[in-house]
């Protein structure tokens, strides 16, 4: 019974949103909750999450916010994630860890496609020459208007915020509203993987949407 | 008048071939005789050629062999030759100057495809998302037996080719054959744009034959 229970693949799961939507706090609070639920759980982020994603991370949040066109952020986003499937996610999940992701390919889409406005059907094709089929269990979508987003971070831990980071956060207020609708018409194409969870409210009680969305959903608390 | 020829557009010719074939040598001969010819010319490499580019070659020379898989290295040389294009080529040909590539698109197709077995549908479908229909005016791919040029490149300027930077240099004589063999193929698939040049002989009378090809495909000496 014990063999079969570790041989079962791991469910992997990923926590999108704008700035200041509770990410960081929210992946951390169901990270203990299914660990207390007797899962193994591995926490992990993009861009990076692998030494070699972690290199070219440092290439997209340094230097200028010009210092590449959104083709080419693109291409770096996906060696990053290339290198995070191979190396973690998918090792991971093999072995019956449940893979806890913070930003994963929707952010891309969310960013790079409705953000920036690069062509999305060329972002899903190269997702589709890069990870084939690849996609989340279940992705949760904090949603939270961008103002109120953009002052949480404003106010909360400037420190690891601050400085060479800091590029992705310099993007104006329009970008991110029209990142937000993209998140929403990505929930909107895809129920069954994605779920928008409301992110106004205080963490406890997102926390406790989060966990009953989990559980219908995975079946897991 | 000369304002007349300051706008005409320059032109894009690349070079191709295993080690040792020679191609540095040749791209700066000809760079000399388009320069000689009244020739405003920019020589360039891969990966590499712009800032951003040289900083992504860093990742993809540096390192364990296995550091990436072909699909990663695939990605970030179309990140860096994405960079390279925007930043420096285009700009370039824009000005009416004349741009001498050492390794191209063709090199990728090469090595990831038919060296590392990379789908090359896959790649194909890349570059068009990545660069469209651009392709250059000219390539001139330096065919020789891998065994012989990897023997040239032995006993010349090892300096240059150690420590730190020979992570390509390190894959085997069976792969080299696969991609010459690669090269053969791209050559013949598009005969307008690719001329094979048989790099046996000495240099001398190698220059010459990609003088007379240059003339005859472009009139440029």
């Amino acid at each position: 019974m014990a063999d079969l229970a570790a041989s079962e693949r791991g469910r992997f799961i990923t926590f999108e949103g704008g700035e200041g939507a509770g990410k960081s706090t929210q992946i951390r609070v169901l990270a203990a909750a299914l660990e207390q639920a007797g899962k193994a759980v591995c926490l992990t982020r993009e861009p990076g999450g692998s030494d070699g994603a972690e290199q070219i991370r440092e290439l997209l949040v340094t230097g200028d916010p010009d210092r590449w066109d959104a083709m080419t952020e693109l291409l770096l986003l996906y060696a990053a994630r290339r290198d995070h499937v191979r190396r973690l996610i998918e090792p991971a999940l093999e072995k019956g860890t449940w893979v806890l992701c913070d930003r994963f390919a929707d952010s891309t889409m969310a960013y790079q496609g409705y953000g920036h406005g690069l062509d999305r059907g060329k972002i899903a094709a190269l997702h589709k020459i890069v990870l084939g089929d690849l996609k989340p269990d279940l992705t949760i979508i904090l949603d939270l208007n961008p103002e109120a987003g953009l002052a949480r971070t404003r106010v909360s831990d400037e420190a690891a915020r601050r400085g060479a980071e800091d590029r992705f956060e310099r993007m104006k207020l329009a970008f991110h509203q029209r990142m937000r609708e993209g998140f929403r018409e990505i929930a909107d194409g895809e129920p069954d993987r994605v779920a928008l969870v409301d992110a106004a409210g205080d963490a406890e009680s997102v926390s406790l949407m989060i966990a009953t969305l989990v559980n219908s959903r995975l079946g897991a608390l």
